[in-house]
This record gives structure tokens, sequence and C-alpha cells, in this order.
């Protein structure tokens, strides 16, 4: 409840503009809708800059459609994540706003933000041509979050000096996504050469003693590199709305 | 907060004898105490049917007897688990009232209540030997809250002749605490045999594949008998804890 | 064997109406039947609060309408479980009383009991719109066993306000099954805030770290709220049969 | 090298019929064609009681019926493994001589043999309609390897009385097969009732925490019951193959 | 309940020598006392053949002692197994008649039974010298159930001749026993080397990817050869008890 | 090598001060420098805001004084973390500037430098007491990285109330730590009520199914909530790093 | 940078042909491009002995296709692994010159080198016939980088006199691949016989406790022979390529 | 047995020097002895490049003591591996000539041979200085096998101009063993950097999601990276006689 709208009512309590049995109603359910409150601050704090989102995966093409058409109801930017190929095909014949990006396998609806939120560029890096998909959603949710993103992909651990050469844009960024599958080494390295805080993104690329991207996940949060925080096998989504919410200029 | 304080609150508004701002002032932090509303709520409802308890495991001799001392001040009964006998030894020496229990690995301060606050009785069934500590810790629990117990021990699957002389105690429970080590079938076997809701207990007993106990635990997830669920390895207190919050009687 | 058939039985021996050799054959076999005559028992005692179950993956269409055809035959309500679309369909052509549920993914041949063999109500809580599926197995099984179960779906962690919405129907039942996928935290929240007994139920929704419903399933066997206990991945089924057993008024 | 064949030779060099040179020449390889003899004594050993064996599965349904036709050409049964319907179709049209069996997803090419190359009865145990493909594949593997095999399907833990109603049969039996998915308590409970030797069968059947067949095979190995032994998820060949060499008549 | 024993008691009631409401009392308690029959059978016929086994693994000196004085007081031999060091130490001073071997780590009361129970020779084959104590285990309760045992040690697969070399023994042995860590190999050779029933046990014996155990119980588990099964990593005992079972001599 | 620097080489060749043979020497290297040179950019980076840190598990005593002594004769504040009580004596008689922090297990030489480096406040949320030593390795270095930190400690999610209570200073912060062992739901409780990046460190604290926090490190990856990532299991000093990397003004 | 262009280079500045400005552009980024100057040496280095390689898995058709042609276009042979039935007709139909190998899955541009750059022969060693798509990608990855292949294929652990008939070949070679699914000991087993370095790769053929092909890796990796080591699962490729570096004739 | 041998023997039968008889007798056992001589030759084969090896991890100080006696005596090199400090003492009192290696925990009785048998250089490089010791072992079993080897140690991967500074050494070398710890991401770097094979030693160096080494391990098998294997975590021993094995002289 905002202080503005409590002070309205108290004060009409005081002047008897409404009994005090009206303002028990509007008052009686605070307690318990207090986290809400709690919630309605975070709603708030996220629309400033964040798009609405909706997890493609496991809704049915019907589904995706009614939300993404109810969410952009109110202006917002919103994207849909984890979008089959034939889902997309729907959902775009019937909602004609509706931008596809096929790579990060996302829908979007309403229009990029300039990227004036952020504090500086994120960076996202990625290690092989099949981690790519992943890179480039964590790439679209900063970017639709309002933030300047540089994108430099296929820079493995086999092939350092194509990361090295890169080392402008990556030790100017505020951030750094790191994207890596199979034995997961990119981010400690890149952490180790640039001493940028290294958001890293386990992938499922790989088979075999990869195990789906666990093998990524376990070196990535054992790094001896300082600065490297990890995130869930394949969350591209995840990453970049993180590295969102750490470069957003505060509020004063 | 409560509707008469409220009330008065609003009505001494409404009668100017509170200025505006000194209510709002008072109504300002309404929504974020909610949650520690309910919790109080809870925590009375807890106080009315159960012991204190203090996890003995990594705290040292003289912090368990600081807290026991603390806790029992208000006169509850109040209860320690996985006391090593080493740090029972110092717990008892420093606190006069407190007993011993060592196959539960458990100290005890204040009376045991008389067992009158259960609909029915609990029923601990373990299957070998060495799960005897994890079923005594279960009935101490139980009978702590104000429960009563009967226990059936060494009953493990390959003498089930000793489980059906029982079968009297078990089909008059209102429910079946089963703790068992090793394969983990004895849970199964009794919610098959007598029809009653067993919490099963999975204890770390055994050796190779027993997997401290994940062997007996994934058993006794996927039994094919009705209406057996299961809680943390070894966690005999936490059974004992959910079967005394089953057979509570409810306050009308 | 019941007494009053033994008694008859050594009565007319003693009377010499029936020779000792039949007798014999009488009673040779009663030890092993007698594992036979508990399990009457819980048949017996099953039948009178519960629907007859088919677990419908694994078997073809023509064995689940087969079987549904054979146990609706004594009239008691009969429910088949994890029964793909066109499994359904099938099942549903060739048997026309039978109706198909897509949600929970079940159909159900008879009618739904009155509410009324439950002490109080039983409250299902979910997570997030994928675990829904659980959820409602989860409630339906509750309900045609004859209870009155509630539905507070849609309430993740991550938004706890709209949880604490519904605080009344919560704190009013008698059981609670909680259903979350991924993280699988509701169930330590619901148990922690409401201080009512919890069956937590694991989801496979997910991916990469929630190792297809691991990641829950561990959360919550550790959940350090007091009243939890877990059965396996998306067991919607067990723990509706295990929150009706719990909530059956006890024949007395 | 047979010794008459060893004698021959060196008799014919000691008369000077074949010289030192070409002695040599037969002798030379001789270390090394060591193993070879032991696997020929192996083989023969082998085939007086047992048919060939074709595992089906990662075959073409063109290799499968190749490797049938050749195998057969030697006169003995011969058996083919996990085939697929679809495969199963082709090669019982390209081997006339071939017989489908679908329950075990087996083809066989040749007579069943007599059933008294064993000691005595092997008895397959299983706990769940869907245990019956790897039960009558164990069943099918022992009868094709000319033993007398009973069958006791359906009597899961949860239903023990329908096991003890054939009490007679486990305990005549030689040894018993017990097949189980889920939590895989009946191995347990077959050892602990009857006291005969177990080969116990973990199956895939389940679904979570059964990981695949791992839950049972776990349980089964930790098993407190005497005289339990278990081979690979699934693999009912294996156990009847195994029984089929236990229970052979020793050639004195 | 033996059917001498049932004949009388109905005689008696035919000849009026016992009241029905006496042979009621006689009778009232056998269906349930059904298993109890089942299981004296098991102990009986376990009795013939075995000697009464103590797992001396958690639990005190104090409790083996007491344990096996119990026991042994009937006349028959008893083992106890996984004794500690000290513990033995403390039983040999207490239990007069107590032997302690130190290799497999077991104290034995009363006399090693004549090897006339078997069909023929047992034979315990192990990989390393770490894997001793397990294969000793397994061949001391193999003999104390009045088996002949013969012991082939330190072959493993890195030096096959030694193996070769016994190649007599195993081949005319009823069961073999195989005992190794590590890779776990062994067993697959034995099997595919002579055609002998094997039953395998791993050893925790290794490091690192040895997990254990895990890695040797795995491989057992998908050995290619035919005719082997496993029990439980380090269970020499379970071994050596199931193959004292198979080759029992039947009674007729 | 600087640019500065090259040119005065360039030159001077150009002048010929320096004949060509010794450029080429100079020069020679510069490739294989790279790394270097990139690596020298990060020390210094690094040492402008960062504690010197030596892991003490794994060190002698002895080890860990000798390096303490060396990298504090730079006069920079040094950091060792994970150190043993007795290895913590040793090191503060040996070097008398050393002050042992026995709750986060450190050892410092050197001043707390004022808390002026970092652009906010850097909040550490714990759940458990246990979890305290984790949590304070956290606080202290980032503290030593010159960092203002707020500790809230003791909120787990079974008492949501107490965090709530404190939700000032969690809004306010720059970044939050959140630490919990157990079910390892904290972290997404705070960033779903509060929408602040979360660091969330899992702890080893629980038993059974906890797996050492794996639970924990489990839920953390998969939570629902925006704005979490992880580090490895008890890395407190990893949060802390990494907490005051992201929170340090930058360098324009 | 090769040191005859860096001291042209020189020499120009020198004779002030060169002014030291466009020196400076020349070599400024030197340092940043050392790695590059690193790989290229690794790149050239490569090209002597090595084919270029796509992995084809996770790539479309088209993608496929276009990598060859333009990996091709330099004249060197060029090898796709994993390709799919499907992709491998498509990119055959647009490069007319691709070869389509149908049991390593691999398609190949360009000549077959002559054997003539490796010290001595390769042999690669199968165990079943579902292993050998894998045999045969190592064994044409080994061909291509110029070697003398000799293939040893279907020569299980079961039946170890085939593999002691071709003892001649494996003794003489230079380096051995042992490929093998299910429980992995043919590396062991070869490695024991035979004392060549035994690359070992094992399979996910198998299922049940095989897990994909876990348990012949940590079989592998805990080998008690000498001289075994790992790559990944199913990995030929890498084994045939690690295969052709350890045989390179070394320049000197 | 060798071909003069078998040829003396015919001679002597072809001259009747020897009665067919005894020739009988010495020939007889020749199939079976053939993996012998297999394993003779290995043995030969070894000796003439590699110390005698005692794992001393399991075995008490008086076992490693007398076994290394037993070796030395015929005049070889002897290596012990594993060894606690406290056998250390012990061995090296009992046995004079016994020198101890704390930092590999080794015991080498006599002359460590010159480095004369290897065609290259082996280089040991390792990432932290937990990780020396495990490096030492590889580092020590290359040298007793008389190869030249160099150390390049603590170039992790946080630090990689350490490691470039070393370039040289690298690329001459024959093979590099490289051995870390934690994330295990150093082979993969040194593969990609300098193309030469590498044998990858994955430590247990870490903590938590570390998992003992595990996480090392799979990073290293699921390398991007060229010409990488690996073998069992803490191996150095294996590393080290591996790579003799490689980098021997091939006999003509």
């Amino acid at each position: 409840m905002d202080p503005d709208r409590l002070r309205d009512l108290l004060e009409s309590v005081a002047a008897r503009r409404i009994p005090v049995d009206e303002a028990m109603r509007e008052l009686r359910d605070l307690p318990f809708r207090a986290l809400g409150f709690a919630n309605a601050d975070t709603h708030r704090h996220l629309r400033t800059g964040f798009p609405e989102v909706v997890l493609g995966e496991g809704k049915t093409p019907e589904q995706i459609a009614a939300i993404l058409v109810e969410l952009a109801r109110g202006g917002s930017t919103v994207m849909a994540t984890r979008v089959s190929p034939d889902a997309a095909a729907f959902v775009c014949a019937a909602v004609p706003t509706a931008r596809h990006l096929p790579v990060p396998r996302a829908i979007v609806v309403g229009p990029v933000p300039p990227p004036d939120r952020g504090r500086g560029v994120i960076v996202v890096v990625s290690a092989g041509t099949a981690d790519v998909p992943v890179a480039e959603e964590a790439a679209l949710t900063a970017e639709l979050a309002g933030n300047h993103v540089e994108r430099i992909f296929d820079v493995g651990v086999a092939g350092l000096h194509r990361l090295v050469a890169h080392r402008a844009v990556i030790e100017r960024a505020e951030i750094a996504i790191v994207v890596a599958g199979m034995e997961g080494a990119l981010p400690s390295v890149v952490a180790g050469l640039f001493a940028r805080p290294v958001i890293a993104v386990p992938t499922s690329v790989g088979y075999g003693a990869s195990l789906g991207g666990i093998a990524a996940l376990l070196a990535m949060l054992t790094s001896c590199a300082a600065g490297v925080s990890v995130v869930n096998i394949d969350n591209g989504f995840g990453a970049g709305q993180l590295a969102a919410m750490l470069n957003r200029k505060r509020e004063t």
C-alpha cells in the first residue's frame, strides 16, 4: 500500500468522510497482503528495467500466445523463451506483433528499449557454435532490459588467441557472461585473464562424460579464478536477467 | 495486528485523539510485520503440543548447555538431539536437571508430558538392531509431544513372522513410523500388510551399495504400497514430530 | 479364519459330525493362508474409502479398458492414472461410462463420492503452471476417496504474497499436499508459515541441475521445517491416497 | 592341444618321420593358441546345455535374420532377445522357421528341448504386470536350456498372500529367479520366507526416484536376506542363463 | 504347526479329552503364527547347514561377546563378521572358546564342520592382496557351512597366466566366488574362460574413480560373460552363504 | 610491453643507437610474454581493491606462516582461510602481527581497510547457526576488500518473519550474499521478496539426503527467482570476493 | 611473428625505409596477438599431419555442407564426424566430392593420405559388434592423419582366444586403441597381456547398470594394468587423433 | 617357452637322448602356460625400462619393508608409492638402503637410472601447490624408468602467463603430464596452446562440488582440445608409467 494512499485514507477518516467500518475493511487485510506489497515493489522495480517473460517450455502454443497477448496489453515488452519452431509459427500467426528469433528460440512482442539503463556494457562470451543459442538467449534478455551488449562468440579454450583479440571489449565491460559446454573451462580463463566478474553458464553441449552439462557445471563451480558464479545449465535467460540487475543504474 | 487494536486506532483518528502522522507511523510497518504475525501463530500453535528442540550436532557442549538452560527457563520440556556421549556428559554436569538418554542420543530437560494429546497410538517399527537409535529418537520425540507410543523393534523383512505377531498393535495404531536401513523394504511390507499410513525413515545402516542410506531412501520413495511417505535418512526426530502433528487432536 | 467358523468346526469334530481327516484338510492350509487373511482385511478396509486404481503407464489402451470394465463391475468407482491422450480416446470410445480428465491425465468410471469420509479439508498447493497436472492428480485421488479438497495453485516461492492470501484455507486444512518442481522450496515455506503437516510432492518440472526432479526431491527431504514428508517425483496419486488415509474418520 | 596328438607328433620326431623344423612350426604357436583351447572347451560345454543367443538390440533386422540363419545351420536351437516388433516381423518373414514370442520380445528358431537337463525346477517370480516381459525372457531362456520352469507372476510386496499361496512351488524349486522394479523388495521377501537361493533381477519399471531401475538394483544388492545375488537391470536373459548353469546336472 | 500335532489335537477334541474352548485357544493364533511357521522352517533348514552369524560392525565388544555366548549355547558353530582387532581382543578374553581369524576379521566359536554337506568344491578367486580379507570371509563362511573350499588368490587381470595355471581347480568347482576391486574385470574373465557359474564380489579396494567399489560393482553387473551374478561391495559373507546354499546337497 | 617503451626501442633502432640484433633479442619474447602482461594488469587491478589470500587447507602451519610473512612484506593486508585451530595457534605464535578470527576460521595480517571502495552495502544473510562460519568468511572477505558489510544471521525459511524484519537493510543493499545448507531455499526467498541480486552459497550443513551440500547446491541452481547465481559449497571466500568485485567503484 | 619478418621490419626502421609510427602500428598488437602466434604454430603443426574436422552432431546438414566446402577449399582432406544418415545424404548431394562412410558415421572430402607419417602401426581393438562404429571412427581418424592402422574387431573378454590369435599385430603396434562398452574390461586385458600403451575408449553400448557408458568409463579409469589412459565415452575421433599425435614422427 | 629351448628338446627327441614320455611331461602344460609366456615377455619387457613398484596404501609397514627387500634382491630399482610418514619411518629404519621422498610420498631402493631410455623429454605441469605430491609421483616414476623429466609447477589457469613463460620446454617435450584439481582446466589449455599430447591427471584437491576429484575428471574427459587422455584421480604413478611407455625407444 503506497504511503500517499494510506495518508488519504486516514485523513478521510479524520475528516469523517469515510466511516471507521469502511476503513476497517480497507485495512483489515493489510497484514496478509503485506508480502504482496513487498512483491508489488518488486514488480514495479522490475518493470522499470525488465521485460515480462514467459517460459515457453511445457506450454502449448495456444497458452503461449494467450499469455503474450495478456502481458503485452500493458504496453511493456514481453519475451517468451524456449519456444519450439512449431510453437513459434503458431504464435506468430496468432499474434501479429510477435517477432520470432530462431537462434535464441525466443519470441518478442514490443520494442527493444534503448540501451540506457545500465552502468556499462555487458559482454557475452561463448565457446563453441553449439553454445550460441544459450549465449544469444542471455544477450537478448539483457538487451530487452535496456543494456548495451557485446557478443564474442566461438572463442573456446583450444583457441585462446581469439579470446585475447577481444581483450579491450572484455576489460571495459561491467560484467561478463561466459557460456560453455563440455569441460566448461572458459569462465575460469576469462576470469583469470581479465579480472572481470563472470556469470558462468554451463550448457548441455557435449556427450558421454559431459553428463548433459554436469561436467561443465561442476568445473565452473570449482573454478580457481576469482569472481565466478554460476547459473543453471542452459539458463541463458537467468544469466541475462542477473547481469541486467547487476548493471542497473541504482535509483537514488 | 489484531482487529480490535486496529479499530481503536482508527476511532482515535476519527475522534482526532491521534493525529494522522502518528497513525501513519503506527501503520507504516504493518505490511512487513505481516509474516511475523503469521509466524507468531505458528509458534503458539507449536508450543501447545511440542517440546522445544536443539540439534546437538555441530554445536559445542557449552552451546548445547546454554541453549537448553535458556529454553527450559519458560518451563517447557526441552530436548537436544544427536548429542555425542562426551557432550552429554558435559551437559549433564552443567545442567543438573538434564537427563541423558544414550540410545536415542538425546538429552531431555523437564517432564515427559502425559500421553493425552493424540487421537490414537503411534507405533514405531524398526528392522535391525542398528536401526534402534533412530527408532528411539522418533519414539522419544513423539512421547515428548504427548503421545502414546508403542515400539516394535527388530522385525526385519527376513523374519516377517515377528512382524505379524504384533499385528494387533499395528492395526490399531493411528500412524506407523517404520525405520529401516539396507534395502529399506520394511515400510512397503508394513503398509501392504496392515493398510496403515506409514512414515518411512531410511537409516544409514549398511555398507557398499547402501550408499549411506540412499538405497533405502530410494526404495521407500518408490514403494508400490499405498500410504507411504518418507523423511530424510536417519531423521527419527522429523518422523516423530510429523507423527505427533498428524496425531494431534484438532483444537476446535 | 474367523473365530466363529473355527468354533463351528471344532464343535462339529467334538460332535463327530465331521471326521478328523476332513477337519485336517480344512485346517492344514491355515498357516499359509494367514497372510491372505490379513490382506483381505486390508482390501476390505481400503474398499470402504478408496477407489480402485489402474496405473495407465506401460499398459496398452486395450488393457486399460479391459481392467476398468472388470473393476467397475463391482459398482465401485475406478480410476486410471497416467493415461496418454491417445489411450484416453480409445478407452472412452470402448467404455461409454468412462470420463477423461485431461489435466490430471486420468480416466474415471463411476460417480465421485460425496466428501464426507474425511475429518477435515485436504488442501493442495502447487508452485507453477507446469506442476498443475501432478497437483490435479493428487486432488482428484483425494476427492475420489470422499474428501473435501481445496486447490491453491500457482503460488511459487518467488511470489509468497499469493500464498499468504490463502492463509485461512491452509490453516483450517487437516493436511496440505504441496507440489513443486525446480528448487522445491514451497513445502518448507508452507510448513514454516502455517504449521500444518505437509506431504511434499517433487515434480520433474525444470531442466539442467533439476535432474528430472532430483533437486526438488533432495530439497524436500532436507527441509528444515517441521512436519514435512515426501513421496516420489510426480507421484500425485500417492500423495492423494496418503492424504485420504490420514484424513479418514477412524472406524470405531 | 590334445595329449594324443602331441604324443603322435613327438613319436614321429623320435622316428624321424617328421623333421625337427616341421615339428617346430607345429608347436610354435601352441602357447598362444592356449586360450583358444580353453575357450573351445567352454564352447563345447555350453553347447551341451545351451541355446545360441543373439542380442537383438542395436542390430538391424537384416543382421538378426542373417545371424539366426547362420547359427541355426548347425541344428541347435537359437534365440534372439530384445527384438522390436518391427524387426520381429521382418525376421519372421525372412526366416520361415522363426517363431516370434512378443511378451519376452524374443525370436526362437528350432525346437524347445525337453526339460530334462536340470536337477530341479526353476521358479520365476515377478512383482507387477510391467515386469512380465523381463520375467518371461528369464523363463524362456531357462526353458530353451532344457529346464522345467514354473511361473508365479504378479505377486508384489503389497499383496504377500498371493506369494504365500504358491509356497509349495517355491520351496520345492532348485533356484528362484525373482523379478521386480520400483522398490525391488520382492527378492528379500522371497529369500526370507522360503530360504531358497534367489537370483534377483531389477527392472526399469517405475519413475522418478526409481532412476530407471537403480533404486531396485541398490535394494537388491543390500538385501538383508540370505542367498540373494543380483544381475543387471532388465537382464532376464542373464538370470535365465545363470539359473540354467546352476541347475545343470553335472557331467561326471 | 506340524500335522501330527494338529491331528492329535483334533482327535483329542473328537474324543472329548480336550474341550472346544481349549482347542480354540490353541488354534486361535494359527493364522498369524503362519509366517512364523514358514520362518521356523527356514531356521531349521538353515541350522542344518549353516552357522549362526553375528554382524560385528556397529556392535560394542560387549554386545558381540554376549550374543556369541547366547548363540553358542545351543551347540552350533557361531561366527561374528567385521570384528575390529580391539573388539576381537575383548571378545576372545571374555569368551575363552572364541578363535579370532584376523584376515577375514572374524571370530568363530565352535568346530569347523567336516566338508561333507556340498555337492562339490567351492573355489574362491581373488584379484589383489588387498582383496584377500573379503575373499577369506567368503571362504570361511562356506567352510563353516560344511563345504570344501579351494583358494586361488592374487590372480589379477594384469597377470592372467597365474589364473590359467589353476584351470583344473576352477573347472572342477561347482561354483566360483570371484572377488575383485578397482576395475572389477576378473569375474568376466573367469566366467569367459571356464564357463563356471560365478558369484562376483566387488570390493572397495581402489581410489578416485573406483568410488568405493562402485566402479567394480557396475562392471560386474554389466559383464558380457555368461553366468555372473553380483552381491554387495565387500560382502564376502553373503557370497559364501549363497555359494553354500547353491552347493547344498538337496534333502529328498 | 608498454607503448612508450616500444617507441623508445624503435626510435633507438632508427637512430642506430641500438643495433638490430639487440632489438631482435628484446622483441623476440614479446609474443609469449603477452599473457603475462595481461596478467600483470590483472594483478595490479586486484591489488587496488583486494587482500592477498592464502588457502590454509592442505598447507602445514609452517607453510601458512611463511607465506603470510612473505605476502605481508609488501604492506598489503593478507588473509588466510580455512585455518584449523591448531594451525592458527602456531601461526599466531610465529607471526606476532597475525590476528586469528575463529568463527570464519581465518587469520588476518594487516589493517582492515576503511569501507570506502564499494558503491553500496553488501548484506550477508544466513539461515542457521551452523552456516555462520561460511557467512562470516564471506563477510570478512568483503570487509578486507574495503566494503561496508551488514550481517543478518539465523533467518531460516521456517521463520520468515525474522527475515522480513530486516527488509530495509536488504532492500538498500547493492548485493546480497545468502548462505544456507539443508534444502537451500533461502536465496530463492530473499530474491523473490526483495528483488536484489543474490550470490547464493550452499553449505555442507545437513545430513543424509543433503549429500554434503549437493541438495542445497541443486536447489539454488534451479531457483525460480530472478537474480540468483551460485558459488561452490562452503565457498564463503569466493562469494565475498565476487561481491566485492561487483560492488567496486569503477576506476575511470 | 616469424623472426625473419621481424628482422626485416627492424632493418627497415634502421634504414629509415619505414617510419617509427608505422612500425609501432605493426608491432603494437604483438603482445595480444601472442597467443595467436602460439596457436598459429599449433595450426601449422596440426596441418602437417592432420585432417580438418567438423563435429556433425548439433549442426544442420546445410551447415555441415557449407563448412566442408569452406575447409576443403585449401586442398586439405576434411572429415565430418557423427553425421546422421539423412544429413549425409544431403551433404553428399550438395558436395559432389564428399564420400559417406556409414559405419563410422563420417563424411570425408579429399584423398586419404599415404600412411607414412607415423613411426609405427596403430592397432584398433574392439569388443563387440555394437562397438564397431566407434572403433571405425578411431581408425578412420588415424588413417586420415597418415597412419597405418590395423583393425582387430569382436574380441570381447568372454572370448580371449580370439584376442590372443592376433598377438603379433598387437605386440608390433606402436600404440593400441581399445574400444569396449558394458563392463569395459578389454583395455585392462590387452594392456596386461601385451604391455603396449593403450588408449581406452568406453562406449555407450549396454543397458541398465552400464549407465550409458559410465560403467565402462569407471572400469577403464581404475584399470590395474600398466599403460592405460582413457578418453570420453564414444570418442573414437579423440582416440584416433591422440594416437596419431603420439605416433607422429617428430620434426627435427 | 623360448624357441631355442624347444628346438633343443625336439632334437633330443629326434636323437632319442630324451624319451617321448619325458618330452610329453615337459610339453604337456604348454597350452596353459601360454599366457604365462606372454606375460613373461611382458615382465621382461617391463624390467628393461621400469622399476618394480609396490602400492603402499593398504599395506602394513612390515609388509612394505618385506616386499621392498624381496624385490630389491634382484638388483633392480624398486619404488613404493602412497607411503604414509609413519610407514616410511618404519621402512627406512628396517631397510637401510631405502630413501624416503616425502613430497611424492614414495620410498625408493636402488639407484635412479640415467635418463637415456626415452626418445625425448617428459614434462610434468601442475596447477596448484596442493597438486604437487601427485605431480612429483608422476615425475619420479618417469625418472625411475630412465627418462629425462622437466617440472613446471604452480601454473594454474588463473595465471596463464606463468605457463606461457615455459613454452619452449613444453613444445620440445615428447609428452606432457598435466596435473590439476578443482575445475581441471589446465590440460585443455596446455593441449590448446602447445599441441603436445597430454596425459591429464585429475587430483582430489578441492572441496564441495569438486566431489573428490570427479569435477576435474569429467572436465578432462570432455576436453575440447586435441590430444588429451585421462588417468584415475590422483594417479601420478600411472601417468608417469604411461608416459615412460610412450617415450620408450622401441627395441628393434
